[in-house]
């Protein structure tokens, strides 16, 4: 896991060298705040980390990786006005910031500044990233709009909520690693692999994701614990929970999902239903189940040995995380 | 130019039998909806007319002009949130029609899709058009960050003034024709022609537009005559009164600028003041200038004298319409 420090500074130092003091600057500015606030760069990581394992330069897919980040920046700026979310990485949103139309503008332009990174490469491998760019990131849009149309459907079947959280999130965990192979000139039949073991280990991290809300530690998760709950968030531990319960545990549930104002009672009382109606096992074992399908790809990868320790390493180590 | 009928046909067919029912609906209804809404459809004809110009069959470039088209159709999504608009085509607005989240990301769906539509040519083909597409994209959204400057703005000098319009309408003309040549696999100096001759016309059709919203036929404009001077619109009639009228013009031009109710004694008064000031006559010389600039290229351009004289019999066309 060392490549990852270097890895994160490679994608760190690219970002930081960009020049986006371009005219006008109420359409760079935004564009420039939002890419400097940092987070885990992840998905960039991954890019380059799949080229190493395809036998590339990780540096020759540092063009792929920061449209990537580009990409998963012009989805958060959007995503913040559509959830109307103040808050983003702990500092101001784009549009809480500065306003709706520079949230929107500066957004769209984003995603265009995603596509013309590609261009760094020759036809054929322009070719094949932008095409896998734009059915990702066609997918994350109806992802997206699974997620609005789930907050006032009453009947979210769990497959439903599986397909969501693949287009919103999995896709483009996929996508990142694809990228690399294709950077890397690698098989189809491994660029398939790489892609199916990201889509895979990206449901398991989002499943982990409504698990930690309401069960991580408060001290090490970093985000207010139950938040989801508060948001009466149709999680899988809640449609797991309504699909186990007993018709009283289900009434329980349903009626502390009316409740708009959020308390910690509420809280306790969701946890508790979720833990009684094995919603909680059930989650876990879910992502179990994604991470073990996850891995079974590594098998079918061409790689070198070491690199397939290192991927086993990586899905192991995300999915038994804390935080 | 009775081509120009085949090619709006065949513009018009091919997004009849578009199948947008894709599901999530509510992401797909509002892209059928735009797509469907009618308009002019000039860009895409341009792009099949530049083909047919260059020696390629006009239908093998109508992957690209329905990126071009979609791509505009994105752009007024957008920017009907923007500008707050109720109306677009005589029908409500994605945004009134349904709501704000849904513009934004269906919005973002076009803009996606406008790029696969490349995804038909071979990658060195497919490389070229999505580059020009990106830049002009990008030019198209900072055209649109200057005209939302100008709004609050009260020193917009007239070169500034040439330039938004450049970016927020020109270059995507200038796009749209060296698209047909692209696809034609024509030589550099004829995609450049071909690209400066549709952005000089570009330049050319948005001054007559501010010029017919003015002083066009009621009876044959088709919308209200005057709009521009009732919003307190910066257009270049506005820019060149106050820098042609002596300073008592110009104070009763600003004051009649501060009026936000609007009246027609605003709109005959404004109009006056235009007339007096000569920028009126300096707007139809502008208008000339710009059809001159566009009609120079065309003697740049290795294509039959037959399609010089209908390239140059649309552009004066163009610039005589009363509407």
């Amino acid at each position: 896991m060392n490549n990852f420090i270097d890895y994160k500074n490679t994608v760190a130092e690219y970002i930081n060298q960009i020049n986006f003091s371009t005219e006008p600057k109420e359409l760079y500015e935004p564009i420039a705040y939002i890419a400097n606030l940092g987070g885990k760069r992840l998905r960039p990581i991954l890019t380059l980390f799949s080229a190493d394992i395809f036998g590339a330069a990780p540096k020759d897919a540092i063009h792929a990786a920061i449209a990537i980040e580009m990409f998963h920046n012009f989805s958060l700026i959007h995503d913040d006005i559509m959830d109307d979310a103040p808050l983003r990485r702990g500092k101001e949103t784009v549009h809480e910031k500065w306003d709706l139309n520079t949230g929107i503008l500066s957004g769209d332009a984003m995603l265009i500044l995603a596509y013309q990174y590609f261009e760094n490469y020759p036809p054929p491998i322009f070719k094949d990233l932008a095409k896998l760019f734009s059915k990702t990131a066609l997918q994350v849009c109806e992802g997206q709009q699974l997620d609005i149309n789930f907050e006032t459907r009453n009947n979210v079947s769990i497959s439903e909520y599986i397909t969501m959280i693949e287009y919103k999130t999995a896709v483009l965990v996929g996508a990142a690693l694809e990228m690399g192979a294709i950077v890397a000139n690698s098989s189809d039949s491994n660029k398939r692999a790489i892609y199916n073991f990201g889509r895979d280990l990206g449901i398991a991290f989002q499943l982990q994701d409504d698990y930690l809300d309401a069960f991580g530690d408060t001290a090490t998760f970093g985000k207010q614990i139950g938040g989801d709950i508060l948001e009466n968030k149709k999680t899988y531990l809640y449609l797991k929970a309504l699909e186990n319960g007993t018709d009283e545990q289900k009434e329980q549930l349903l009626k502390w999902f009316t409740d708009k104002e959020g308390s910690q009672e509420k809280i306790a009382a969701v946890k508790d239903l979720f833990e009684k109606t094995q919603a909680t096992t059930d989650t876990q074992q879910l992502i179990e189940t994604y991470t073990q399908k996850a891995l079974l790809q590594l098998e079918t990868l061409e790689i070198l040995e070491h690199f397939k320790k290192e991927l086993k390493g990586f899905a192991l180590a995300l999915m038994s995380r804390k935080v």
